[in-house]
């Protein structure tokens, strides 16, 4: 095979604040040539995941991953099949889970994220990157694992609409629990209700906010709030916590634009009073379970109990306006670019 | 027995910010008579614990206590001798530990917290209100609990010499985990490795303040923070988590005169990358696991390998100045007043 020419959105600029589709350019590069133990995939889709935010911005190093580097492409989740290899565990034709970037070509060498795909048909392809990929791990394994539902338990879903909230809501109502969905219009609550099963849902920036909302519909408080969104919405939430209550830390979008001093959770005495608790995750750390959640998520779904909300663009020139219309709350559910 | 002149200290005003002995006045009024069901206990001991600083505020009613009224008895642990009895459980003679308030003779119905305790003269009494009291209770399964310390785990404890860190330390060493202490002088620092075995300590007062002594002392970071403090104190500590790192919420002094909005954490996106959990806790709801820790703590007490440090204040009157010493860091250990 020729090495293919290989188009590339990279990070321009630093974010100033809100991410803006000028933070990005596109070029076109030829791929390079593949070494020993190398793989190179056509990308097929891109999984669009928030927390890829927080490493735009300058010393956002953390365990996890070091902050991305000016003048390189995009890090992103992306789903492709193998059409170069010389890497005995994924031939030419397999399709492939990696942590790569935005970009039409991937050279990967499996030391990082890059699983194998099993796809018998069974669901659409951009399934792997929706509920049977990141996102249906991150919201199984965030609730079932630091969630810890049980019957009858309150759990309040922030971003209720976004990628991981609408399985998430999903997941809790399957398993018997009142769910409460925070989102940012009165229509997208309504959605939540009518097509999610959400049992209510909040809108945050109506009169009263938050406080109100949680007044109204769920003056008890909530034994899990799922949090996709940090900031000062984690700080309301957590002064409505039942006793024992579980905060599921999963997304900090309100933080991403913010290099973390603008926003900050003023009432951790409540963690003390209320003896609830706090957990971060990653789903890359539940590899070794993805089987589970896999089959549970798979019956869910073929059962017409869970759908997947999708909100596919087209083609790789789209990326940035796609990453900005998700941080800014206008897609619902997944977004995903197909290229 | 005759109605005894009962001596009481009531919280006469808000405290503004710093708390002031002014926020005290002295009465004496006569002790109430007994109905059906209630015992009366002359007091030996107050416990001084930092906690109870925080429902001294207006409006801090929580799932524990409601805030304390205005020219009440100011709310605390005492430890006491039934000296008048219509409640069967509590026969006059009984030596009880309960919730009450800073006075001489209290009133118990058995309604709130109230133990009777079995006093062999194996250690002092005031060992009730420490290391085999609330205090010892809180360190034990704080750190048993919520810490889960594994041998090798690197331990850092804030106000690492008062009541609950100096018990915390020693329980984290005799367990094999290597301690690290934060406190406010180097005086204080030297008396926490020599005296209380901490492997290194912290004056968060020096010049770099803590993020200087935490580079020094745990490059690394830390497996579990024992977080008697709250405040920008926490805020910092969450940003040297090791991976999967515990992070124990047992007080927020550095919150109770601040009424919640003026210190807060940002960095909750830590708990996100390194996995990482926070949890609250009371003691109280661990009575049922007592005679767990007073066995653990009372052999290792015998055995020398575990010293408990005592502030031991004398007379009514004193209570005031001792409580406000204890929240500047004025006392080492237990504060407590014997009556």
């Amino acid at each position: 095979m020729n090495t293919p020419q290989n188009k590339q959105i990279l990070l321009r600029q630093r974010p100033e604040g809100t991410l803006r589709e000028s933070d990005f350019t596109l070029v076109t590069r030829p791929a390079r040539e593949l070494r020993d133990g190398e793989c190179l995939a056509r990308n097929l889709y891109f999984s669009l995941d928030a927390g890829f935010r927080k490493w735009m911005n300058a010393g956002a190093d953390d365990n996890y991953l070091t902050a991305m580097e000016l003048g390189a492409p995009v890090q992103s989740i992306v789903l492709g099949r193998i059409e170069a290899s010389r890497h005995p565990d994924y031939p030419v034709g397999s399709l492939v889970l990696g942590r790569s970037s935005w970009e039409e070509f991937s050279v990967f060498d499996g030391s990082d994220f890059l699983q194998k795909l099993d796809h018998d048909g069974s669901f659409p392809l951009h399934e792997y990157v929706a509920t049977l990929g990141p996102t249906g791990m991150t919201a199984y394994f965030g609730l079932m694992d630091i969630g810890r539902p049980r019957t009858g338990d309150t759990v309040l879903v922030s971003a209720a609409g976004g990628a991981v909230g609408s399985v998430v809501g999903q997941i809790a109502r399957i398993l018997g629990c009142r769910t409460i969905g925070i989102t940012s219009s009165e229509d997208k609550c309504r959605w939540l209700v009518e097509e999610l099963g959400y049992d209510a849902a909040i809108n945050h920036r109506a009169p009263g906010g938050l406080a109100a909302g949680i007044r109204e519909h769920l003056p008890d408080g909530f034994d899990i709030y799922f949090d996709n969104v940090g900031g000062p919405m984690l700080d309301q939430a957590v002064q409505h916590m039942k006793l024992g209550a579980r905060v599921v830390l999963c997304g900090a979008i309100a933080d991403y634009d913010q290099n973390d001093r603008e926003s900050g959770v003023f009432h951790m005495w409540q963690f003390i009073v209320k003896r609830a608790s706090a957990a971060g995750f990653m789903f890359s750390d539940y590899v070794e379970r993805y089987p589970e959640a896999v089959q549970a998520l798979s019956k869910w779904l073929a059962e017409g109990r869970l759908k997947t909300v999708v909100d596919i663009r087209e083609g790789i020139e789209q990326t940035p306006k796609a990453f900005c219309d998700m941080l800014e709350g206008k897609s619902r559910g997944k977004c995903i670019v197909r290229l």
